[in-house]
């Protein structure tokens, strides 16, 4: 199979040795266009946050200082290769935020403590058994201990707090349990890898809290007032770009605009795993800087829950704009003419609101000023129910609240749309299996047939029939 | 200090014999009840999927076919201490999926071979120094690596599929280069602990495979089906308790039935890092049952994140609902009733998609039976437009959309409210700095005037003030 390649070959037939030439340079193009695009995702990282920088280099520190005293003979000759305990928990316990350090330390310690006390028991019960029931014996201590603590990594609680001390638990459990066989002096053992384990979680510790340290606790707070900042930024910017330009410039609309604000808030609708696993380790941390010994870092969870229900409204309130933008007929009705500048001042000063709240967070003083914004927007929306005069206000609110839910209902029947087209396109793609469609639709009638309709027979999409 | 304890106390003066039993028993009573919750929360993981029993008895078998390798003679004289290593890989690379174990086996056994070959090599390099110049050298090896192989895992790609190998590369790496210095057989060593890596590598991945697997695949394939089931469980809930009750039962509503349902949805709102890691455990899975080679598993994290889309939407409609339920003048309007049916039908019809196409999931079937539903969810939408007749419907929709919006940012302005309450608690516990609030009133006005207002003076809350 010789086929001309490229668009300037001028023989049909290549010989092998430029093809070969040809091949190499592809393969050598393809592999730098791949190392040009990891370089540009490394500088992305280190520019995203050069603290990224400090922890690798203090990564490699610890390993460094761990690895000086394998070279240095009086500690070497005291541990011997105990000594590459030491190594090995530098290099799993060193983690990014000092609480991650701490809580990762400390599980390894108490983790290796327990379970080496509880092995040298398994080998002493083990023993009495004599030389043919020792091993049996201790397998089957191996086997319950390792299904017992596997299965407590299941429990919420254990798997928040101590998931990395109960895998320790079983290896050191196992190694003690299974060494004992073979090693005749356990307890020293035991002591010497207790005590490398010490010095590198020591080591460990020590580089993370005194070197440039990040505090989880911090990260937290950061990323709790940056949620409210990001909510605060995408409310101001439609404010001033979408409901300004209705207001003012009528049909002058760019696009791009738009569209810097209007993924800001993205991010925070999937916060909450980051925010639990930093609550998790900042409770490991000891006081720092402006926290506490008991900072609430309970209470995070609770505002970032509430952030997250407004940037879940926020991403509703983002698909009308949106449909709104696409189809101008929608926006131009008296109606929305009507509450347009009520409108535009409720996201300014919800915007405010927020923008504030962040500010105080970060300066961490009483947010006495967002009070002011706070009342701007309860005025906003009062200005609401005066601008639409149609009577008292709770039925205004009631006309709101009706079609919003009519217009939520639209847009859900909209997104089931789209489920199943994704659906449709997963089994294309899959290769579902093909029901026959008439024999489906016959038993389908015979079902809908079969149950007694909800909102009587005149009303088909009223039944409710449950396939399970 | 002696104080009487307890009620039925009779004495003024307790002597220390009784008090320190009736501290024990106290304390006994304490630590039963911590033992009878901890038993209940074990029972209900134990409900909630018995799979965890089994995979909790896998990893003990796991750990007990090792250590038999390190009870047999001939095994153990081939191998010698290395064979805990077997051990280690056991209980670290035992996942509950079998993509995971598939995963971290690979990552360990690659992860060991590459840093094994550079730590050989970096022995030779650094041998060419001298007896002194060899471990300064090594030293910086170590450094070098260990903070370039951790700052690789910050790049998204590395940290996705590779974090773990990269682990391990820095383990064995540092391992092998340490070690280099003091023992003289490194290639033994080094083929030896391989050996045993790969053992125990092996038998995690067998176990994993053939004993009851779980296939991370089938989850993934499981949750989105289970989602589009909460989804379509909420839907009918609403159709069939809030919407038919106003329709039909009045006033007359049973708090407790709303509840059923109403948290149904609420799982599918973070459900983003369980997918993604699924996804990403599903692509080391070999074909397993109807998963071919190439099933389109990133295709789910589309499919996810439409169902995430709808949750928020329903998340939204729930809170209107609850405020209409809160008050019932909201929902007595005229433009209440008579849009009720249409929104009626438009919630059941959409739960009925719903439950169709995860139903054919579940089946892997093609969805035919969902486009049925799908008319009947448009021709509800339909009914709304006719039921309000307020002349043409791109009319109708902008009054809906403008309503929505309105209503929304009403919503929105109550989220800030709760997230401003949120944070003056926060404030009040953690003990934030107080600003004087005259001053900064002073400082907030004095900015105001200095920056121009967006919309006009008369307008107070259209100012739109950038405190950064």
């Amino acid at each position: 199979m010789e086929v001309a390649i490229g668009m300037g070959a001028e023989k049909m037939v290549v010989s092998p040795s430029p093809r070969c030439q040809q091949l190499w340079c592809r393969a050598i193009g393809m592999v730098s266009a791949k190392a040009v695009v990891l370089a540009s995702k490394t500088k992305k990282v280190w520019r995203d946050d050069p603290r990224r920088v400090l922890h690798s280099m203090k990564v490699g520190l610890a390993l460094a200082i761990v690895s000086i005293f394998y070279y240095v003979n009086p500690i070497y000759d005291g541990f011997g290769v105990s000594m590459m305990w030491a190594v090995l928990t530098a290099v799993v316990v060193m983690e990014y935020t000092v609480g991650g350090t701490l809580s990762k330390g400390t599980n390894r310690a108490f983790g290796t403590l327990l379970a080496g006390a509880l092995g040298v028991g398994a080998h002493h019960l083990a023993v009495l058994f004599g030389h043919r029931g020792e091993p049996v014996l201790l397998v089957i201590f191996v086997f319950l201990i390792g299904a017992a603590a596997s299965f407590s990594r299941f429990i919420p609680e254990v798997k928040a707090r101590y998931d990395y001390g109960t895998v320790i638990f079983i290896l050191t459990f196992s190694l003690v349990a299974v060494s004992s066989y073979r090693v005749d002096e356990l307890l020293e053992l035991a002591h010497q890898r207790l005590s490398t384990v010490a010095i590198g979680a020591a080591a460990c510790i020590c580089i993370s809290v005194f070197v440039f340290p990040v505090w989880a606790g911090e990260e937290l707070h950061d990323l709790c007032a940056g949620n409210l900042e990001k909510l605060a930024t995408y409310l101001e910017g439609l404010a001033a770009e979408y409901f300004r330009e209705k207001d003012e410039l009528a049909n002058v609309h760019v696009k791009g605009e738009h569209d810097d604000f209007s993924h800001a808030y993205r991010p925070v609708l999937n916060s909450k795993n980051t925010e639990e696993t930093l609550a998790n380790l900042a409770r490991w941390e000891p006081p720092h800087g402006q926290f506490g010994l008991r900072h609430p870092w309970k209470h995070y969870l609770k505002l970032g829950a509430l952030a997250r229900r407004c940037a879940f409204h926020i991403d509703v309130l983002n698909t009308h704009t949106t449909r709104c933008e696409e189809d101008p007929h929608l926006s131009s009705t008296e109606f929305h003419e009507k509450t347009m500048r009520a409108c535009a001042q409720m996201c300014s000063a919800s915007g405010n609101v927020l923008r504030e709240l962040a500010s105080s967070m970060r300066k961490m003083t009483e947010p006495s000023n967002a009070r002011q914004h706070l009342k701007n927007s309860g005025a906003a929306v009062e200005s609401l129910t005066q601008q639409v005069v149609l009577g008292k206000e709770t039925v205004l609110f009631g006309v709101l609240r009706g079609a919003s839910m009519a217009s939520l209902l639209v847009e859900i029947v909209a997104c089931t749309r789209d489920i199943a087209a994704s659906v449709e396109e997963l089994a294309r793609v899959a290769s579902f299996r093909r029901v026959d469609a008439a024999a489906a639709a016959i038993t389908h009638q015979q079902k809908a047939a079969a149950i007694k309709p909800v909102s009587g027979p005149e009303d088909p999409a009223g039944v409710c029939i449950v396939v399970k």
